[in-house]
């Protein structure tokens, strides 16, 4: 079996579902967790100077996304047709455009706090509720999934961030207002490997 | 033939990479190009509100990366095995974080010019130079190509939202300065009938 080597920080974030796609394929992998002061030491010596990043037997690659579809080809979660494949891409990218707007509001990543509020205000508004109506009638339609009715790596890419989502987004109860998310990362938890690993695993907030 | 609707606005941006990959794989398909007047009118009937969309006989497909790593596969442009497909996928997701640094400095994107205005210095000291030494430095081990080390629908990301990059970036001179830049966007476009659609494209400023 290939040697595979995760690197992250110690947070599940945009780490996790490649750490649970690899739970569920099987793969042991030594799992690198680093602190926010490790990380100038280490940043250097990553390919694009970014993490997550996979090394399998020594070659790295680089890219949350590129790194858990890859996975989730490895492990039959990409559906049966390039079109199967597409509509899963799509969700995919959906899902991190969403991200992306909230960690505009987030005090890690947008450090100026009059910026990062204003945007909080005016997306809580404007933005959030659209992606989370959105999202939820594609899982309501997907039956607990995001892509083809099924289980596919784009599920866990959703439960591997939904905390750190949820934290993003300042909405502690967004499982109970929106009960379909929480039902994709549950399909996904549940699944006996995957809950093995996620019960092992160090305790992180998101 | 499948019937191909794509719909953008008429800008290169982030629409071009899937045209050039649909005139390079020889398939024909009606380039739905609105203004921005047109669009709050389009935007309801497309599948998560946005465009790049990619209409395949009536059935909605969205975002960009994902609609031209769909075609790319289909026109043999995605390398051999699952990791040449992650090489591809990584540097195709690196590309488009640049780009995304970039648009925090866009006037269109980022419409308070103090905060772009702002951006725009820091980055252009302390983030878009290691981008561009780093996409560099790979585009010279690949041959003039960004994965692989030849022609895959990675050089198309790139060469289709170069002018948008380059304006982005506020660098006429991106070409001159780092040539190999230029070498992937000349290697896309002189493709025969990649040139043919192109010579025959309206023209965009980006």
């Amino acid at each position: 079996m290939s040697k595979y080597v995760f690197y992250y920080f110690d947070a599940k974030a945009l780490g996790e579902s490649s750490r649970l796609l690899m739970a569920y394929g099987g793969q042991e992998f030594e799992d690198r967790r680093h602190t926010d002061e490790e990380w100038p030491a280490i940043k250097p010596k990553m390919l694009f100077g970014t993490v997550p990043l996979l090394e399998i037997d020594g070659k790295q690659y680089a890219q949350s996304k590129a790194i858990s579809r890859y996975l989730g080809r490895k492990y039959g979660l990409v559906g049966d047709t390039p079109e199967d494949a597409l509509e899963i891409d799509q969700i995919v990218d959906f899902l991190v455009d969403f991200r992306l707007k909230a960690e505009e509001t987030s005090s890690r990543l947008m450090p100026d706090a009059a910026v990062r509020e204003r945007n909080y205000a005016a997306y809580s508004k404007n933005v959030f509720p659209d992606y989370l109506e959105k999202l939820n009638a594609i899982i309501v339609k997907n039956n607990g999934h995001l892509a083809l009715g099924k289980l596919t790596w784009a599920d866990f890419m959703l439960a591997g961030s939904f905390d750190y989502l949820r934290n993003l987004l300042r909405m502690p109860d967004l499982s109970t207002k929106y009960p379909a998310f929480q039902q994709v990362v549950d399909n996904v938890y549940s699944i006996p490997q995957v809950k093995s690993y996620a019960d092992a695993a160090p305790y992180t907030e998101e």
